[in-house]
């Protein structure tokens, strides 16, 4: 067995995670700017991380739109980051239910194309409820419909990319032959929610094919990433809620004939960073400042399906009416994880929102601390790497790959070269052999 | 009324419009290079024309697959070249039949903001019946309920498009005011087709709204860009018939409401160059005979809705045939163009063959010929300006930049300089207010 090497992606979702970012940024309109991405994708690159991730949704932040969002479409932001790059992964996330898997196959080809094979796709199935209505439905499908129509569009998906092999092309100025058509092979799919029959127009892909990413938390969120995802982004704020997950996954994958090991975990760590504990303390407590205590207060209550009046901020979750809440629609993943958290160690609700309960885990240290963490998941089987959040752009990520990186490289944890020039291959993973059986006529 | 302004594109439809284009390319599997893309870019820039235009479709030449397509995502490829150029506009071609228009609406946004406001969308049905397959469907939509659609979608995308006033974000660090929210305005679409409500999560575009492109030849394409085009792109062989259709769209914006002027005609226009007529000759000669007379005259035979063995190389179209052939979902545009062409001047199927039959009226001459046509159905009101081809990248459009482009300045007829950095600004429309009407709640 080889070595099991750290992965390290960079969740690029507009201004950084914090609330108040934009208001620490040099520009606080830089999410409408391309330089402002192609900067960040440099940065990632200096700091040999495996990939710049691209959350995205079809939301602005109504009715309050009280910060930046994911405006700009992943694949457009994402094709001025590929051209100033050579290395670092492009995680592009596009929502199954919202795009017929032909557009999603094409874009995501297209963008490997351009990118030399870099490019992963984030399968989403989407749980904003204004997405229904911007579609024109009343509501959005239930929630098992959205992942039974995810798990046929990442299989059609796969098939419109496996079905070029290569050497398809040939372009013999000479003789006059482009292609050698015997070697495109016509996908036929019928599924209970979509059907797909032809080829896509874009040839096999320079890493064989893209990558494949799920985030969802929910139990068929879950299933769909060990049937079909190379990496699954998950939110877990304990080592042992994070174990448990771990394992899961891997029997999951197993059970469905797969090699575990191919399908990376990789939970979201949100770090603050400072040169020492105090100081990383500071640049969090005045980004708080800034920010607040309302809403951040109502994007937990929101998240675990309560009303901010529900919460008093000296007191621990009201648990009775924690466990009276109906299982929501929204995200399972997030409100499992905060759950678990304040569970485990008792935490009041203001203690809570110090510990960015509605995002990812939250580690305010020093890179040493912040290094011994992700050593001690990583060692233990709670994590393959993490996805890493910051708190506002650039400068959070400047630190991270000035401070934190070299702090793992020194353990020999981290890469200091990439090992390759696709993402598959910094992955680790192996060039796909094209898999026909799903979809063939 | 001011003086009219030449406009010029051209039409960047993988190799080059010649069928043998890629056999004469310095790289063959080119179509697949963000890079050879972006030299097009530049090289259009360097000649000050108007736009880049990027066909698309979902074919990729099957059964035979016989040289380069439209392989990349055009979003994808014109985010590439946004970024490499500031001046010249980015055309990008989108089905309204197999995307939802908030996707498109979107996308085209998003690239709008990434290059500064120099996108436009060109509108298209797509009647290629491989695609009506590719997405599940057993036939395309019938051409009526197609164009029905596109005028729905179009109306959607534009209010969608106009939901932000300027000035709705507005980024006050110092207060902590992100955006003012009275200035978003959610739409309401209820149509046939299309069902629309709630708000594009992309602010207003830097040139107001995207251009829109219409390329359409039947009567309801001619229709829906009078109601709705910045742009029309049209297919006519004879300056008779493109006075017509000059006057017809004119005629046609004016019933419903709008200024002609408004509407600018670009016929397609496929010069070949050379430094005397005879060279010129020679370079056409040269590249049809690497091609052979067989694909083309199967793409003659089906442009009108016959068999290739119909067709007898020296003598006349077939006409009982021809006027026999039912009216076809193909491209009408192109069909009316070949036939008018070989009717008026009685040409034999050879000599058709020569005149690029199957595509944009073609010039074969120098640069002052070229020019002088350019002169005369620019001056003579049958067109505003050309949708120029070239027969194969980059060399094609090397010579036209260098060669032509310097010819038409010398007249006059022909920027040295661009007037703005948006393709509204180039084109001379005026930057619009915003239209709510068409789909307020």
């Amino acid at each position: 067995m080889t070595a099991r090497t750290l992965h390290l992606n960079i969740n690029v979702n507009s201004s950084g995670r914090h609330p108040a970012s934009w208001r620490a940024q040099p520009d606080p309109l830089g999410f409408l700017d391309p330089a402002y991405f192609e900067n960040i994708g440099r940065l990632a690159e200096r700091g040999r991380l495996d990939a710049v991730f691209f959350s995205d949704g079809y939301d602005y932040g109504a009715p309050k739109v009280a910060r930046p969002w994911q405006a700009l479409d992943p694949l457009v932001a994402l094709t001025a980051v590929a051209r100033v790059t050579a290395h670092v992964g492009l995680v592009a996330t596009v929502s199954s239910t919202f795009n017929h898997p032909v557009n999603i196959a094409r874009r995501i080809a297209s963008l490997d194309h351009v990118s030399g094979g870099r490019v992963a796709w984030n399968v989403v199935a989407t749980r904003a409820p204004g997405a229904a209505k911007l579609f024109g439905l009343e509501e959005l499908p239930d929630h098992d419909t959205r992942y039974e129509r995810a798990d046929e569009v990442v299989q059609v998906v796969r098939a419109l990319w496996d079905a070029w092999e290569d050497g398809a092309l040939i372009g013999d100025q000479e003789s006059g032959v482009f292609a050698d058509p015997s070697k495109i092979h016509p996908v036929e799919f019928h599924g209970a929610h979509v059907r797909v029959e032809g080829v896509l127009n874009v040839p096999r892909s320079p890493q064989g094919r893209p990558v494949i990413l799920q985030a969802g938390g929910s139990p068929q969120g879950v299933d769909l990433a060990a049937k079909h995802a190379d990496a699954v982004f998950c939110v877990n704020h304990t080592i042992e809620a994070a174990r448990e997950f771990y394992a899961d996954v891997h029997r999951r994958a197993a059970a469905y004939g797969r090699d575990p090991e191919q399908v990376l975990i990789l939970p979201g760590l949100f770090p603050v960073l400072g040169a020492t504990e105090r100081e990383a303390w500071a640049r969090k407590d005045r980004l708080d400042e800034l920010a607040g205590t309302e809403n951040e207060l109502a994007a937990l209550a929101g998240s675990i399906g309560l009303k901010p009046d529900d919460l008093k901020l000296d007191a621990e979750l009201p648990w009775d009416k924690v466990n009276a809440v109906p299982p929501t629609s929204g995200s399972q993943g997030f409100r499992t994880a905060i759950l678990d958290l304040a569970d485990r160690e008792r935490l009041t609700v203001r203690e809570l929102l110090r510990r960015n309960p509605a995002g990812h885990r939250s580690v305010v240290g020093t890179p040493e601390q912040v290094a011994d963490t992700i050593e001690e998941w990583f060692t233990e089987r709670a994590a393959d790497g993490f996805n890493l959040n910051t708190d506002f752009f650039p400068e959070g990520l400047e630190l991270t790959v000035d401070q934190l990186i070299p702090e793992l490289q020194r353990r020999g944890l981290f890469r200091t070269e990439y090992a390759a020039t696709t993402l598959r291959g910094n992955l680790g993973l192996p060039y796909p052999e094209p898999d026909r059986a799903a979809a063939a006529p």
